[in-house]
């Protein structure tokens, strides 16, 4: 067979040609949203890719991107990565220092903005010395810009007058072609570099009948944001098979998100579940004909059910996906199996995280390193290995990658951090993060199980669960609760309801027990377990022990 | 990323674990079909593994099947490969001369063979010094092959009480699976060396939205046999995801096929216009409930409208896909682009070949080696790329991979010896084969466009059109006409009709006109242009000139 390599100009060159009629679609907030062939951004990539080129970018250098979801943001997709550099999508959403570290981490050369992000990144600039060119896009006051040492440009003006094709390099498919950083919740934010390989491998899988399964006849509402993971995947698997992009820029309200739904008539979006909340509150109040969109690929948290089904209501079929940063990001869909189709069981498969495909590999290791069966009851911390998993984070320019044993596996395989279990057809039910279970003689306790049963009981508002240390089964789980104003329940009465309203084992019913005013809480709003933890150990809480 | 290869053993374990409930089903003439378990091919194709190596299978070892569609030779398409050996399907229709030099060529140590085929191979044993042991699987008398060298084995004997499992070795994706030889019109016949990589990546494209795009609901009926390029890669893309397949085993006539789609209900089926053909006048015959039977898609030549349009009536769609030996198969698929569903062009897109994937690049050659433009006029050759596209032939266990001139260009494109145009959304139309088409003056004539037009005539029963020298022009074409009986159209008047009833251009028109009483046919029943052109060298042709 010919040694062909998998490269990402040639997912942007089918795309311009084969489906050069499909469309990206960006909302402008105005009468007319904002429209663009594929075959036009194959011609703009190839024009910013010269443009690049004569500004100094060569070999790896890294290009940073601070842009909504928008056609300009696709050209930096394919441009960069075609010519031989590096994309970086920045994160907009991190704190202002974080943003500092990661652009001063991957060494950036080049920043390619949003107009309407420099109040975000003007601050910055005199922090980021590697920094030497700034492009701005789309409307906004660049006067902050004035007065750093990095040039500044105009988009279009850079663009324009560069040739409408470009000699794409014959690159090793192995070669970076983008990065991401974690959003390091616990220490600093760690680099993953995806290949050329792996873009366009997770771009096949995309495209298959069990994923997203988009054709030309598709449009698809990316919410979900390009800094994130790459929008999942959808810009490059759009241009392997001429799925139209309907991009919100920066218009993610529930009110313009309604509103281009009704407009675009698109068939299938992509977003976390926290956004649709808010559209299905508008949809509420002021309802429009939202019937185009029958399929919704939801990620970064599960969906709870309440919310599936009032989906289902409105005919926009809710499916789940699971992954992160560090799998490119697809790692589980939950399309149901054709035996459970339209019968009970097919809710109860939706729920779950969903199937592996073929190129993810997953095994489960339990709290004493050993390997679980898929039985679907054996809770352990999910390892996947594959062509789009990061095996390694970026350590700077000039360093070894960074391999911490916590992170991956002697034999190399990604540690997701997440606990769950697999049934014996590969669906995947994650029960909790890894460094929140408890272990108890051996045996892990989920703590989000035994919360959501703490918070099924009437008198409770809010529960959190942390492990604590025990002399005799090395931790054991101690409950949180916040009551609901008047309650008066006792801890022996939730004991009890624990374990004969909900089937929790006994073995796993919490001994120590407290009453807090609240949860405290991280800056996305997650149980922040860590100070609850502190907290204890510090013997600032009042804990009685059954 | 991790540096996972690309392999068929991971093919396999994902298929018979994630999918492990899906099922083949071989169709045996009897009361009841044969019916195996996804989970059950797999821990038979580790019992298939373990037994080679148990008979000294060894490195890229060559292992031969002269076998039906069946479970049994699905086994061996996953153990095979998977250990680490060549798989060789033998094309069970070729004759006997030719089959025993493939075997000789590629140095087959073992041969599985189906009972049935016995006869076909025991006459060719004394030539085959390199086979050590054949292996039968299935009913059928063995006293043809006692006396021979080679050893005998019972395919389920041989299975028997080994592990069900096996530590499948992690192999290069580059390394190769299995092999192929083109059916040699001309010339030996010329071997095709399939990876583990391009089985996966082709194993993906199959299962792309816009290739067969089919899930684990759908039963595909694979009548296209697994000796012809892999079944179109149906086997292994099933495992991917979990599609159910429908074998037929030696049961190819209409009444069978026409009885295991009313019994088994498949959602598609894969063959060749032919045995739909045949098909089709069983069911005008004895109507049957075929209706579950949405998708067919027919490849190795072109479907003609009538019969296209006669199973659009009974439901079922034909979708038209182009390939061959040297590309895995998949080339192109031919489903319509968005903007054509539901409008009068769609029709004439599905009469296409269909359009190109991502991983297949494609450019168009022409008469003095220029490259043409994608414009769906200028017919050129059609050349192809790509990480499932041969790069050279098998030259035997020891030799350098054979490049022949006239197959590849010097920049390593496969020369496909087809001509056609491409239009500009990459919609592939062939109009002739390289080798049929009249160069004259340094453009090209379709001799197929003109025979289709002359036999558009109300008197003409058949119509050859072949390249003969001219003086002026290199080559002009001749037209051999067989009229119908009692018919006397003269060629002055076919001449006026080409020209005005079909719009052929006037330098295309034919000068040389002979009757001939039958055209000469290939053992397949392609007209053999070959033989037209000797006689017309010959002088034995009564050539008139107008």
């Amino acid at each position: 067979m010919q040694d062909v390599p998998l490269l990402i100009s040639r997912i942007l060159t089918h795309g311009a040609t084969v489906h050069g009629s499909s469309r990206i679609t960006t909302w402008t907030g105005e009468a007319e949203p904002h429209r663009r062939t594929f075959a036009e951004i194959g011609t703009r990539s190839a024009q910013l890719a010269h443009a690049l080129a004569g500004l100094g970018v060569r070999d790896d250098d890294r290009v940073a991107t601070l842009m909504w979801n928008n056609a300009e943001h696709v050209e930096a997709y394919f441009a960069v990565p075609s010519m031989g550099a590096v994309l970086h999508t920045l994160n907009l959403r991190l704190p202002a220092e974080q943003l500092a570290w990661i652009i001063n981490h991957a060494a950036d050369r080049v920043i390619i903005v949003n107009g309407s992000l420099i109040p975000l990144l003007a601050p910055l600039l005199p922090q980021l010395p590697t920094v030497e060119h700034i492009v701005v896009s789309g409307p906004g006051d660049r006067a902050p810009l004035a007065g750093g040492t990095a040039r500044l440009h105009e988009y279009e003006e850079l663009l324009a007058g560069h040739p409408e094709t470009y000699d794409w390099p014959e690159l090793d498919e192995r070669r970076a072609a983008a990065m991401c950083y974690t959003s390091g919740t616990t220490g600093d934010p760690k680099g993953v570099v995806y290949s050329h390989r792996s873009v366009y491998l997770h771009s096949m899988q995309v495209n298959m009948t069990q994923s997203m399964g988009l054709t030309d006849q598709d449009t698809s509402l990316v919410v979900v944001p390009q800094f994130h993971v790459n929008a999942w995947g959808l810009p490059d698997a759009a241009f392997m098979t001429g799925v139209n992009l309907l991009m919100p820029d920066r218009f993610l309200q529930p009110v313009p998100l309604a509103e281009m739904i009704a407009a675009e008539r698109p068939t299938h979006a992509a977003a976390v579940p926290t956004i649709w909340q808010g559209l299905l509150a508008e949809l509420g109040a002021h309802p429009r004909d939202v019937s185009s969109l029958v399929q919704v690929t939801i990620g970064g948290a599960a969906c709870p059910p309440s919310l599936m089904e009032a989906f289902d209501a409105l005919g926009m079929r809710v499916c789940h996906a699971w992954g992160m940063t560090e799998t490119s990001p697809l790692g589980t869909v939950a399309r149901p199996p054709a035996h459970a189709i339209g019968t009970e069981e097919e809710f109860a498969y939706r729920l779950t995280q969903g199937r592996f495909p073929t190129s993810v590999e997953a095994r489960l290791t339990g709290p004493g390193g050993e390997r679980l069966p898929w039985d679907g009851e054996s809770a352990g911390e999910l390892e996947v290995r594959g062509p789009w998993i990061a095996g390694a984070y970026y350590n700077g320019p000039d360093a070894e990658p960074l391999r911490p044993d916590d992170k991956f596996s002697a034999d190399g395989w990604l540690k997701t951090g997440d606990v769950g279990t697999i049934s014996p057809d590969g669906f995947l039910t994650l029960t909790d993060r890894a460094k929140d279970v408890i272990k108890s003689g051996g045996e892990w306790i989920s703590s989000v199980a035994l919360e959501n049963a703490l918070m099924a009981h009437p008198d409770v508002a809010e529960a959190a669960v942390v492990a604590v240390p025990d002399e005799k089964w090395d931790e054991r789980p101690l409950a949180t609760v916040v009551l609901k104003e008047g309650a008066e329940v006792g801890f022996e009465a939730l004991r009890v309801f624990l374990a004969e309203e909900c089937g929790i084992a006994r073995w796993q019913l919490p001994e120590r027990w407290t009453i807090v005013e609240t949860v405290p809480k991280t800056s996305v709003g997650k149980f922040d377990k860590k100070v609850l933890r502190r907290r204890y150990a510090d013997g600032e809480l009042d804990v009685t022990r059954l």
